[in-house]
C-alpha cells in the first residue's frame, strides 16, 4: 500500500472533484462528555479555552485515525447559545475566545498530518426563539468573523433542524468566498416543518453549498435513506453537489422524527447502541455505494469509528491510516491467541456475521420515543409551567420553531 | 462539600486504615485501543514510548474523574510478553524503556493532583508455559527493579487467573518493603485450578498482600460475589486485609468460569454491553456496602465511569471531583432542555429505573460462551495445528497452566 | 348485564345495519394442526370427514367465546387444492364430501346457541396457476353448491393475495343470492401485484360485496392500518360497506410485503410470536374505535383469544359470553390467590402495562424475512430445480401470479 | 416402522421394568383454561361433570399424540380444595362426583387406544394451613375411594411442594395394592422446606413410590437438573425405582425457588415463553439420555408436544403416534410449498437450529420473579390486610407451610 498523502495539500473542492474520499472527524462533545470536559445538556465547547490538550488530542486521535477534516470545536459556539446556556462557566470565557481557541487547536493537530480544517456554526437558540432573518444570520456572521481572522481552510453549515435556518446560514458563510459544506440533522421525513429531504438539498445548494447531507440525530442505516432522497432530490431538479454523511454511531432503528433526543436512552443510557467497528465498516461501504464521498460521523463516534471507515475504504483510497499500525485487518491481531477458539475470531465473516448480545436481558431491544402525549413526567412538568392543556403548550412549542 | 483532598498525602494503607475510600482508575488497554494506540490481542503497553501525550492525557482524565490511584501503565509490560507478542514493536524499545516511561508518565499526572502512583505487574507467559518459580519470579524482579528505581508509592499484582502465580508475584513485590495489592482475574468458580475465591485470597495475604480482590474478566454484579468469597474466606481464616475490586465495565451475567473472554463478542463486540454510569454507580454502592474500599475499574471503564464512582460515594467521601463540574447530579444538566419530555430525566429515579434498550432487534440478549468442542473454527483451527484430537490439545493446553 | 342473544336471530347484514358487533370466530388450521388433525403444509380440511368431532369441539369452543359467526371449515377445501396436495388423504375423501361435512358440523355447533354459519372459499392454486377466469370462477362454483344445498347464512371470500382473483370469488358467490364478505391476506402495501388496499375494497364492493376487509398475514396492528386505508379508499370513492378485520394471533412487526410466511419461524416456531389475551383486547378496542363492526381472527387465534374480543366490547354489546363464567375481569380470579404478589395481579393496570418475557435470552426479538436472494437454502434448492438463474426462477414465479 | 401397541395390554410397572418408554399426557388445567372450560386461579376440575366433551376431546388428543397413560383430570379435586375455592361452581356438583367422571371420562378415552389410566392426587389446602397427618390423609383417602371404585390402573401423587405432604399421599396410595408414582413441583433448591431433591426422592421411595420424579413449576431444562438430583440421591441411597419427569412447556430460565407462579407473567402472559415442538423434542432426548422412562408433561403442553416426544423417541419405541399422519418429520410437509424459501425449512437442521423471534422488541427476554418485599402492589395488598410488617405477614405464610 503506497501513502498517497502526499496529494492532500489541495482544498476539500479539489479533492472531491477529483474523486477523493474525504474522512470526517467524529464526535466531540460525546466523546468529551465522558472524557470529562464537556457538560451534557448545555453541549457547548468552552473546553477549547479551559482544556485545550483535551481538545487538543482528540483532534489528534481523530487525525490518526483517518480523517481528512478536523472540524473546529465550536458546535454550539454562538454567542446567544453561550449566553443562553453557559452560566455555569467562568464569565471571562468570551464567544470569541472559544471560537478562535478552537480555531487555533484544530489547525495544531492538523499541522501534524495533511488534514484540513473546517470551521462550523450550528443552530441557533436565536432562530428558534423566532428571532428575524437579520438577527440570526448576525450570530453566525460573529462566528465567521473568526473563521477567516484564523484561516480555516472550508466551512460546514451542520446540525440544522429547518432548512430555513441552514439557508441563512450557508447564506453568511458564502460570503466568505470559501467552500461551504451544509448537513441537516433530519430524517427521511424531512425538517421539522415539513420539507422533505429532497428539497431541503435543493435549498441547500441554490444558497452556494457545494456539499450536502446529513449529520446527527440518526444512525446510519436512517442517515443514508435521508442522504439517498436528498441525492434523487437534486437530480430531479439537475443540480450537482457533493454528499456528505456524519450520522450517529449509535443503533436508533426505533426513533421518530425528531432523532435519538426522544429516546429514553438520551444521553446517559446509550450505552447498549453503540455501534461497534463492523457496524460502521458496513457503513461506509453503503455509503460510498451510495455515492457520499464525505464520510465521517457525528455522536458516538470515536476514533476507532473513523479508523473503520478509513480501513474499509482503504482498497480505493490506496492507503491505511496511521492508527491502523495498531488495529488488524479484521480482528487477524487475535490469530496468535493461546485460545483456539479466540483464534478461530480472526478472520472477517466470524465478525461480520456476528450479533453481539447486550448481556441485559432484563432490558428490551427497542424503545418508545418520547413525545406529546407521551410521558407523565414531562406532563407533570408543563403542569408546574402553568401551560392551562398540553395541546396549547404544543402550539407554544411549535411557534417557537422547535 | 469540603474539599478533604489535603488529606490524600498519605500513603495507601494509611488512608485504608482510617476508614477512607479509595478510588481506582479505569481499563487502559480497552481505552486506548480504541483511541488508536493499543493493538487488542497483545494488548501490551509500548505506547508509554511512542505516545507518551495519548497515555498521560488518559491518566489525567482518570485524576480529574476521581482516581485516588493511578495505576503505571505496565499491563503485560513483562519481558518474556514483551518479546513474545511485540514482533510488530520496533526492537529498540525495551521492556526497561516501557516501564520507566509508564513510571514517568503516572507521576506527572499524579502530580497535578494528590494522586498515588502504582506500579503494577501481570501474569505471566514464562508461567503459562511452565517455568519454574525461578524464572518466573525473575521476570517480576526485573519490572520491580524499574518501580523501585523510580518510587512509586505502592505495587499491584493483578490480572492473575492462577493463585500460585499470583503468590509468587506478592512474595518478589513483597521484597521491596512497599505496601503490595493482589488481584485476580477470576470469579466465584475460583482460579484455573479449581482453587476457590476464599483460599485464593488466603494465600495471597499469608504471602504478603495487605489489599486482595478482583480484577477484569467478569462484570461488577459477578465480581462482587466473588470479593465476597474471599472476605469470608479470609474470616473463616481469621486473617485481616482490605477488600478491592476492578471489574469490567461490560455486562456479562452469560460468561463461564473463564470469563469475557470465552464471549462470542470478545474484544471487538462487546459495545452492546458496556455499563452505563448508572450501573456503575450502583456498584459503587454494592461494592461500599460489601465493606470494600478500594474501588475502581479495569476493562471498559472510562472516565466517566471513574466519575460515577466518586459521585456515588461523595456523600460519605465528602467532595467531588473535579469532572463534576462537567456533570450534573443524576441528570440534572438536562433540567433546562427545551424539551419537556428531556427535562423529565433530570431525575434519579428516571435513571435509576430506566431498562436501556439495545436498538438491536436482531440480537439476542445473552451470548453462549466459546470454549472446548464448542466452536467448529476452532476446531478447524486445532486441526491445522496436527492436534490428531480435541482431547490431546485440551490436555496440552492444560499442562501449559492455561 | 343483560343477554342480549334473543336479537341473534337476524341475519349478517341486519346485524351490521342495526349497530351489532359482530364476533367471528379464530384459526382452524393453526389450532386443529396442534390438536392432531390438520397438516402443516397443505393445511387442508379433511378432518371435516376423518375426526368430525374435533372439528365440531373447536366450533363450540369459538361458540362459548363469543363468536357470533361460525364459519364452515373449508379453508383451502376448493377441487384443485385438495386434488393438488391432499395425496396424503384417502382417496376416497371427495371435494364435496369435505364441504358438505364441513357444514354439518357448523350448522350443528351453531345451533347450540345462536350463531350464524358463514360458507367459505379461499385462493387457489388454478388462479396461480394462470388458469383463466372461467376455470377458476367453475372451481368456487363447486364448493358455492355445496354451501347453496345446505343453507349457509352467508358467504365469505377469504385469504386472497390478489384482488383479481378476490374480485372472481365475490363474483360467483354473489350469484347465491346471499350476502358476501371479503377479506384478503395483504398489508397496507397491497395485493401481490401492487393495488392497494383502497383500491382493492373499491373492487371488491363494487364486484358485490358488502362486507370488506383482511384476514391472516399479518398481526392486529399490520391489519387494522391495512383496513384502515381500505375505508379511506372506500370514501374517497364515495361507497359503503361493512369493515372486517381477522388478524393473526402472533405479533409479526418484522415481517414484509407477503406476512408471515416469509418469516424465518413459519409454521413451527411461531410460539414466541402468540399473543396474550390483553393483546387482543387492545385489538378489538383499536378496530372497534375504528369503526370496524366485524371482528375476529385468524391464524394462532384459540377460543381464549376470542373470548377476550367478547369480553373488551362487552360493554358496549351488553353481555358477556358464556366461556367468561371461566374467566375473570382482567386477571381477578387471581383475587384469592395465597401469595399475596400474585394477589397483586388482580388487576387490570398490571396487565395492560405488562412487557411479557420471552424466556429466550439467547433469541432475538425480530427476524429478517426471507425471501429472494436471502436463504442459502433456497437458492440451492432452485440449483436444484435447475433453474439456470435466481432471476429465472423469479420470473418464473411472478408469472404464476404468485 | 412396526406398530408395537399389542405390548400396551401391559401394567405400568411390567412396561417400565421391561424397558418400555412410557409416555405421559399434557397439561389439562391451562388447556383447558385455553378452551373455556376451567378458570385460573382456583385452576379446579369440574369441568369433568359440566362439559364432559371437551375433556373427553382433550385426553382423546393426547391419546392420539402418543400418550400411554390418560391421567384422570382430578388435579386439585379434594374436597377441601373444591369446598374451599369452588365457590362459582354449582353447589350441586361434589367432590365425589368430580372424581368419579374425571375417572369415566379418561377411561373411555384410553379405550379407543391402548393407554392406562392413572387417578392422581395433589397437594390440599388442608396441608398448607396445617391440618394434621389424620386429617390430610382423611383427604385423599376419600380421592382414593373413587379410584379403587372405577379402578383405574394406577395412582399418582403429583404436585406436591412439601416432601412431608407428598409422602402421606403416597402412604394412603399405598394402601390401595395399585403401583404409585410421585412427583413434586420442586426444582434443584429442592422442597419449600429446604429438603434437596435426592432426599425427596429417597422418602418417596421409601414409602411406597414406584416412580419417583418432578411436575410443573419449571422448565424443562431447570426440571431435568431436578431429576439428575433425585436420581442420584436414590443412588447414594442404593435405591431403585424409576424416574419420570413433566415439565412445565414453558421456558422459565429466570424463575426463582418457587418456579413460574412468581413471574410476572403467571398465568396470563405466558405465551412468549411457549416451548416449541423443537424445544421438547430435545427435552425428550435429554430426558431419555438421563435415564428418565416416564416422559411427560404439564401446564403449557398441548397435544402437539406431546407427539414431539413420541417422534422423537420413535426410533427407540419403534413406532410413531397415530396424530404423526397428519405431522411430517422435522418439517418435511413443507417439502411441496410454493416458495422455494419456505421448502428450505423442510428439513431437520433449520428447526433444530432455529433462534426464533419474540416479535416483541419493546419486551425483555427475562423477568425478574416477585416476592418478599419486591412488588410494590404485593405490600399494598398486605397493608389492607392489617399484618403490622411484612416480616409478620412473612412468617405467617411460613407457618402456614406456604
Amino acid at each position: 500500500i503506497v501513502n498517497l498523502s502526499s496529494c492532500f495539500l489541495q482544498g476539500i473542492l479539489e479533492r472531491l472533484d477529483a474523486g477523493e474520499i474525504v474522512i470526517g472527524d467524529g464526535g466531540f462533545v460525546f466523546a468529551l462528555e465522558k472524557r470529562g470536559y464537556v457538560k451534557a445538556g448545555p453541549w457547548t465547547p468552552e473546553a477549547t479555552v479551559e482544556h485545550a490538550e483535551a481538545v487538543r488530542q482528540l483532534h489528534r486521535e481523530f487525525l490518526r485515525a483517518g480523517s481528512t477534516v478536523l472540524q473546529t470545536f465550536t458546535f454550539y459556539a454562538s454567542e446567544d447559545k453561550l449566553e443562553n446556556r453557559g452560566n455555569y462557566v467562568a464569565e471571562k470565557i468570551s464567544c470569541q475566545k472559544v471560537n478562535e481557541a478552537a480555531c487555533d487547536i484544530a489547525r495544531e493537530a492538523a499541522n501534524e498530518g495533511d488534514a484540513l480544517v473546517a470551521g462550523g456554526v450550528s443552530q441557533t437558540p436565536s432562530y428558534l426563539s423566532c428571532k428575524d432573518k437579520a438577527e440570526v444570520k448576525a450570530v453566525f456572521r460573529k462566528q465567521l468573523d473568526v473563521f477567516m481572522k484564523k484561516n480555516v481552510d472550508f466551512l460546514i453549515a451542520e446540525y440544522f433542524e429547518h432548512v430555513e435556518e441552514a439557508v441563512w446560514a450557508v447564506e453568511v458563510l458564502k460570503e466568505s468566498g470559501k467552500p461551504v459544506a451544509a448537513t441537516m440533522c433530519i430524517g427521511p421525513e424531512g425538517d421539522m416543518h415539513g420539507v422533505p429531504p429532497g428539497q431541503c438539498a435543493v435549498q441547500l445548494v441554490k444558497a452556494g453549498a457545494s456539499i450536502v447531507g446529513v449529520n446527527c440525530h440518526f444512525d446510519p442505516d436512517t442517515s443514508l435513506k435521508t442522504v439517498k432522497l436528498m441525492k434523487e432530490g437534486l437530480q430531479a431538479a439537475k443540480l450537482k453537489a457533493h454528499l456528505m454523511s456524519q450520522p450517529l454511531a449509535f443503533h436508533t432503528p426505533d426513533c421518530g422524527k425528531q432523532g435519538f433526543i426522544d429516546l429514553p436512552e438520551f444521553p446517559f443510557g446509550l450505552e447498549p447502541r453503540i455501534a461497534t467497528r463492523w457496524d460502521i465498516q458496513k457503513y461506509a461501504r453503503k455509503a460510498y455505494d451510495l455515492g457520499i464521498r464525505y464520510i465521517g460521523g457525528c455522536c458516538g463516534f470515536e476514533p476507532y469509528h473513523i479508523r473503520a471507515i478509513a480501513e474499509e475504504l482503504a482498497p480505493e483510497r490506496g492507503f491505511l491510516p496511521e492508527a491502523s499500525e495498531k488495529h488488524g485487518h479484521w480482528g487477524d491481531s487475535l490469530s496468535m491467541h493461546t485460545k483456539p477458539w479466540v483464534r478461530a475470531r480472526a478472520r472477517k465473516e466470524y465478525w461480520e456475521n456476528l450479533k453481539p448480545a447486550s448481556g441485559r436481558p432484563y432490558c428490551p431491544s427497542m424503545s418508545k420515543p418520547d413525545g406529546w402525549g407521551v410521558t407523565k413526567g414531562a406532563r407533570e412538568l408543563m403542569q408546574q409551567k402553568e401551560a392551562t392543556s398540553e395541546q396549547q403548550l404544543k402550539e407554544l412549542f411549535q411557534n417557537r420553531k422547535f
